[in-house]
């Protein structure tokens, strides 16, 4: 009984999924769903990301949390259309919230759109939004097992960004079986080390976002 | 609808786990519900609390995550009674997959269980499980913004341990605010700062664990 409620919002939500997608695409909008655990980065990362995109490619950020609107006021700040989503509870964004945060952002002015899901390494990775890459941002101070414990997100993402890389000196935390591991779940995967903090692997990062543009749009 | 069928099931969850703390009791185990994000420190403070009680204390562990048994196997070295549960893809753990673990512990000899539920600051707060305290591990790489955003969590839980404090050098973390909006969703829980690298506050929280199973059995 769970089980089948639990797909028929799956099958439910695909479907709402492709019409998102559709939508975006009419507009123009390349979108891409950020997940990872709570204060792994994602928040820092768009502003990272904002700042070097100004003047070169119109934003809009949809952030989502289960409560309050702290993110959104961050990102506001830099002068880009943000809406906020509060799941109330529910513990990951879905098609149908961010078709009404699509409905209240001004896609005609958008070219990429990025959206911060709720922190979280399991519900998020099940729901699609409509998006058309999916980013995974695992920190350093998670530890290098994740790839074992939550299969499911490491699987779906189509590039796994190792964040606060600076904290290096002073973690133990193996990359190389990290990256290894991942690849085990997810041949396709690319992956980055980043750190909002030193800005190394930024650039990387901009560009690839910019390259998966260029491709949806040729 | 959709609600219905959590308000169900959160219900049955419910009185399930009132059984399951009378079979505690009437074994006389005191159980402890381990919560965090993934990578907090769960597993390394079951670990240091298993090294200090040794002789003392007469320990058991269940492991919950959604895949692997890595954290089992690491526990399991300690000469601790430990079962792992795989939720298979459930963000959380409940009463009943805690009932078929209690079944498959020596409860006549444990005095102290501690339960680590599945890396995740949302679902994990609405499933007792049965046990007699709740315990939130929060490392400050996550930031002190969380308190905001996962509510639900730190409103629950009878204590929050800082984890990770070792690394305050390296990070913006302040745990002066961070402390108040703890306590201003939450009045009555206990703080502390712990490392489970330096050992800070270690002592403190074992000294915590006891005293809550002293109360509990006069």
């Amino acid at each position: 009984m769970e089980i089948k409620v639990l797909k028929d919002i799956l099958g439910a939500n695909e479907q709402l999924a492709d019409r998102n997608q559709q939508l975006l695409d009419s507009k123009g909008v390349f979108a891409v769903n950020l997940m990872s655990s709570p204060g792994a980065g994602k928040t820092s990362l768009i502003l990272e990301t904002a700042k070097r995109l100004k003047g070169k490619t119109k934003l809009g950020v949809i952030e989502g949390d289960v409560s309050s609107s702290l993110d959104a006021e961050t990102i506001g700040k830099e002068d880009v259309p943000v809406i906020q989503i509060n799941t109330g509870g529910e513990c990951h964004l879905d098609a149908n919230m961010t078709n009404n945060a699509l409905g209240n952002l001004p896609l005609q002015d958008i070219e990429l759109l990025l959206i911060e899901n709720v922190g979280n390494l399991i519900c998020p990775a099940e729901f699609a939004l409509g998006e058309h890459k999916k980013v995974l941002i695992s920190s350093i101070p998670e530890g290098d097992d994740k790839p074992f414990k939550y299969p499911l997100m490491f699987h779906k993402v189509d590039i796994v960004l190792i964040n606060k890389i600076d904290l290096s000196p002073y973690l133990k935390f193996d990359a190389e079986s990290f990256s290894q591991a991942i690849k085990g779940i997810n041949e396709k995967v690319e992956i980055l080390q980043i750190s909002c903090v030193t800005g190394q692997g930024i650039e990387q990062w901009v560009s690839w976002l910019l390259t998966q543009m260029s491709r949806r749009q040729s």
